[in-house]
């Protein structure tokens, strides 16, 4: 009956099901287990330890075997849990082969583990991130162009500006999200590197042959071998969080936008809503932006992440005192929040419903003070920038003193009329007229992501 | 024969076994419970409820009957814990008595039950981490104590300065240290407030009845009844979370101090040792600073989430969007890693192990280069600091440059010679007596610890 | 012609003016100064040095003599402001009284000059804020108290909830806000403390009379003497930055709700506008809600710097290197940057325009639905909350799609009609009736307010 | 006499003079001129406005000519630079042409000055950065290749490992700081990108002709035309300011080596010594590591700064409010912080003095100690991995209780000297013979570094 609990409450809201796998404590150690078993491999082709040890340690090799209870406790008093890992995998093995087990992690050290463990796990989480990336492009290229001539008011500073559409709005988000999967996509693959050098990283343990042994380790786990290890120098991981960080700086400007659009006097998109979704536990007609939550959540959450492995950096010498352990769960978290912002935002924009009427009613609220800048400029090309600004701010504060409509006050300025008869200032006050470049803007980002998907 | 794993393989070394009990998945669900039980027991008192829904209310209440599994699940596509909870804990109630099951959760909102549950647990977080603090400040002031005479040298910008004592170095710590106690306190004390606000923080489901039912909820918790609901102000919550970032600080202070002083070529001072403690997976000489790593780890980490839990603060109108759900793991996790911490420095200030031999011959090292500024004190007195500074300096040079001893070279110097004979100069060698106030200063921070212990 | 620039060309948008003139560098360097005049004095009566050091000493003790461009540039090459200071002070004395110039900086370290400077101009900052929040302390009370019958819809994860009252809400920030208040007055009060240890803060300098020129020096500056020099144990001044943090994250929540509710689609609450504030370079009509922003910006910025303030406390043995100097540049934008934020929000504030009638009609822009709750409520007496929450949701999903009043869907049905009838029914959609403790709960504030006042 | 003070009075200490020139005030105002002459050229060039006007724009666009003062003030008042600097640019322009001041600032929006500024400047600060991070990579490579036969001892959690090379340090730093140079300059042209969309990013001020008029504008600014105006997406200054940080931690990572190499009984390293470089105020004798320290500040700073960065990604609409403020001062410290770190560096690598019969004596300190490895590793392939860590583990202990010599005690354990005879076991405890890779390593890195370098 009781289906099996997650690694923590909260993770099935704030990450997706996949990631947490990935990143969750068996998936941890399993990364671990891989290093070892593909390092016998690689030994073993090389001659350094007899072929016969490699079946016995891959066969223990396995998350699931672990006594993950003893191993965390080990850990804790051994300050880290690749010692107690490495005792229950040399155990496993004895109890079948004695003899292999005096091969298991030879000339490998701590590091080499957890750090190759990790880059394992990251290339996981980003394969996984990948197809979620696609999926969500996708559904803001459709935004894009099937409401590329919707329009609705362009905000600034949370005022009205001038009309703008939304496809344009949704080529903006699709724009610099492409910029965030191809940022991940170069991060992800300079983060592909193997982690092996010993215990200062000279591989002195394994004699003349440690550069082979790495560079069969390196091609077994499918992983590049970088010029030297990089025990004390982890930025190629810290520039990875940095991309999932500005990625999930962009889903969160996203959720930021449609949350805002969802308010009940803008009305103008709304989240999907399923039963049991985004409902308040006493006020029965909420429908709450529950996606823009996770994904603003998660925009709170991981600059902070960020921050920390930045600061994590200066690691003293051949292995850090600190900066390096403030990694072991900050790296794995910025997968997580990121993959859980990515699933909400991807589900919101696949489910989004708009309302194109309102946005037409809400640039129509003002009385036409949102077409102001049209008729200045207007006026511009006759009498000058400032001059014209000065003229319709003028008429600006009438219109709102007043509770008139600005085409109706312009109208009678007589400094107007003499520029502008009744029919261009009407024609000047059409938002569709006055929408500029979007659908170029639109159609240029468009043909930019049909490209790059090709 | 398996042990109950933890809730997440590193807990049991970034955390305290007690505070990973508070803040596990099952902590928050009973704190979430002992509102709703608390609940119905205050509307009951007061007459809103009646007083046979309280006892079947009060024994569903309890986290081991929850699905949690279920419960991780909905929550996600509620996008909050409380509505699943509470649709359990009403069909738990329900299974035993349907007439109860109406009362559950009466007039309150998700807030009420996130907010007032993380409360409680702050409050079992607080006591949990007083007697440790004690603990340490014990430790540390039987060091100051016993060391209040052991000289070592001082040193500033990593570079020897003027001779200090290790029981200075210790009252300084233990002076920190109460002051972060102090703080904790304070913010605890400050934190232990009743959230219970309902839907917008009105309590208008309450009726007429409302405040009476919040006093009678504030008494049975044991907490303080705020002047209003604080939905949208964290600021108690994120205070506290600065003052246990402080507490981390100060002991990432002294896990950094003991792991220089640690170093092989210092070897002044030790961690304790233990079988499986600070091994290396393969150089069998190593001795890891395994308890500094865990301080300074928790140092880089904690800023970053301190640092999340104020940019959070900005929460929209009565219940934020983001900012409050960001707080949900955030706060939770400093306490964790606040509690590990202080474990760690803890049990290694506890077992430390001095080398006062080695502290006197480190001092020693500069051949009188240390005792520079005792001299040119001497000196200034009589031809003025700022000459004594370049006389003083100059023959600092020359003592480096000529492998010399310092005393030598000044015994040398007619500048000096004039003004000092060789027995002033011999004294003002002696580190013992360029000591200054440290004893007085040990006193002092020992006068006052004993004080405040009272 | 041309005014005195600015220390930078954004400081009047982000900083108040005083706040600027305190932590300009001649701000900084005043501070240093007055501790090396004030220095003298004590050395002076404690008889250390002649008393005919003190007034030249004192005399060349003013920023205005240094040459603030060579300091510059020799602080770049020592690393360090304090020397280049000392030597122009020792200069600029010796210039005058030759005699006098022997006993500038006697027994003093670099920090003693750079952290009292600091403590100094902290003392001045504290004291410019406290006014400016009593200022805004006042308006936050006037506006609770003016409106506290004033009804708007309560808003919770951005979309309505129930009605509150303005005054609720101009409630809750001043009670965030006095204990804000109450936080920096105890924070500043606990970082008024002298910093004086000599080379390596056993003031070993001073010989036996270091204590006592401490106690003259503290006097003299009105400082509070700690229990020992702290060096490398920063934690008041942190503390006081997080302090000035929680400050500017309770600010930007009031700027976060004041600027959503000057949206257009809102427009219940308008930041007072003046000619040429928050205007735009393009558009007549923009009325931007400058303040808000530049208190958002804050409440964005800050948490930054104090997670770097945290950090850096990590630092090494008796002064840190990199920690200490990454201090140097952090505080006083923490103090900058909060003044700004208070100026703006106060500013706001003060000229706050309201609309209550927009705001009740925003209440009433739902077709009742803000009041499914009352209805529940009164429902769930009769039938049970959850039966109660599942009808009444489901009305609430009518009303929806065929866009009428929930009353009505309310009055048709059966199951309800069964329990209220249409008087009952028309009572629980008048928002007035639902405003439940709203009133208690803003004269409680009040009352806290003024009893902390007097 | 008295030179021009810098912009701030640690700045010269934090920044480097180009950079600093770059990012200050002047130097942003010259960038937002820049836009608008570039602006009036493109207008001119496509025909909407006078080509006549283009000069009287063009000599009005200088930073020097404008009243920073009165523009502080007014920026102050309108909540943004732009605004007044347009005004002042307008009437300087008016004063010399009238009919040409009526087009300044044509068409554009604040937002358009200001990034583009920003850009502006961005271009000329990744200029600044190149020589410098060149000139770094350079020392570094020379001290790799001089160095890569240097035995000093590899160090891990702060303790003795096992021996490595300094050269392979060095080349550790080098790659990694050649990854920084790739990734700036990848960051770097992505965020040369023009920002040109009118008042909600439509152009629609410039009707038909706003396309091309950008297309002008991009290539008279020498930028990339992105596919839309990116007015609320920073997400490519973010990377930039990420590609930055991960710089400077590469840098403070350095630093905290060298530093902890300069310490006083490590004393393998040293920052190069220069009058008044690195002195104290009261030690005459005190070297201090000031170049690390600057390093290492910024490398605590910079983080936070991210952070913030990041934290306000989250913008509103079209143009955010906070959000796009928190940049303003943001990005440019990061850079100055980044110049800062980058010329310490450089300037201690190109002068840094090594110690090379230190280093072989701190590795002979531990008596054999570190060579345990090269023991266990030798007696592993014997009699297993396990076994041989368990026995020399033991023989450590032993060591190190009688202070005896890690040799002599493993010469006389019978289970050693069955598998190892006594010439064996002295060769295994020369550190030459036992760097495995390390000298590859170096010349790998070194390949790779000219490879790219060419």
């Amino acid at each position: 009956m009781a289906e099996e609990p997650p690694a923590g409450l909260l993770d099935p809201l704030f990450a997706s099901e996949a990631m947490t796998a990935i990143f969750s404590d068996r998936g941890r150690l399993q990364g671990m287990l891989d290093f070892e078993a593909a390092l016998a491999r690689a030994e073993a082709e090389v001659g350094l330890i007899p072929a016969a040890a490699v079946a016995p340690i891959a066969a223990a090799a396995k998350a699931e075997r672990l006594n993950v209870a003893a191993l965390a406790r080990q850990a804790a008093e051994a300050g880290i849990p690749t010692i107690p890992l490495v005792k229950q995998l040399t155990a496993l093995v004895a109890a079948k082969d004695p003899a292999a087990a005096r091969f298991v992690h030879w000339g490998a050290t701590s590091q080499d583990v957890m750090d190759t463990g990790l880059v394992l796990q990251i290339g996981k989480g980003i394969a996984v991130l990948k197809p979620e990336l696609q999926r969500l492009s996708a559904a803001l290229a459709r935004l894009a162009e099937s409401q590329s001539r919707t329009p609705m008011i362009g905000r600034t500073w949370l005022q009205h500006a001038v009309p703008v559409t939304f496809g344009l709005k949704a080529a903006g988000w699709l724009d610099a999200l492409e910029r965030c999967r191809l940022r991940l996509e170069e991060a992800g693959e300079a983060a592909r590197v193997l982690q092996f050098g010993g215990a200062a990283g000279t591989l002195a343990t394994l004699g003349v042959r440690g550069l082979e042994v790495a560079e069969v380790l390196a091609r077994t786990l499918d992983l590049r071998l970088p010029a030297l290890p990089w025990h004390a120098s982890p930025d190629r991981l810290v520039a990875l969080a940095a991309a999932l960080a500005l990625l999930v700086g962009v889903l969160g400007k996203m959720a930021r936008d449609l949350s805002l659009m969802m308010q009940v006097e803008v009305a103008e998109a709304f989240e999907p809503s399923a039963p049991g979704r985004g409902g308040s536990s006493t006020m029965p007609h909420k429908r709450n932006p529950a996606a823009s939550a996770v994904a603003l959540a998660s925009a709170i959450r991981v600059p902070g992440l960020v921050a920390t492995l930045l600061a994590a950096m200066p690691q003293e010498h051949e292995r850090g005192l600190g900066g390096w352990q403030a990694e072991w769960e900050t790296l794995p978290k910025t997968f997580l929040l990121a993959s859980g912002s990515l699933r909400a935002m991807t589900e919101a924009m696949e489910g989004i419903r708009l309302d194109p009427r309102r946005m037409r009613a809400n640039i129509d609220a003002t009385r036409g003070l949102v077409m102001a800048e049209a008729v200045m400029m207007a006026l511009a090309e006759k009498i000058g920038r400032l001059e014209a600004h000065d003229l319709v701010e003028a008429a600006c504060h009438r219109a709102v003193a007043e509770g008139a409509h600005l085409k109706d006050v312009l109208a009678k300025d007589p400094a107007v009329a003499a520029e502008l008869d009744a029919g261009q200032l009407a024609r000047l006050f059409a938002p569709e007229a006055y929408l500029g470049a979007a659908e170029e803007f639109v159609q240029r980002v468009l043909a930019a992501y049909r490209e790059k998907k090709e």
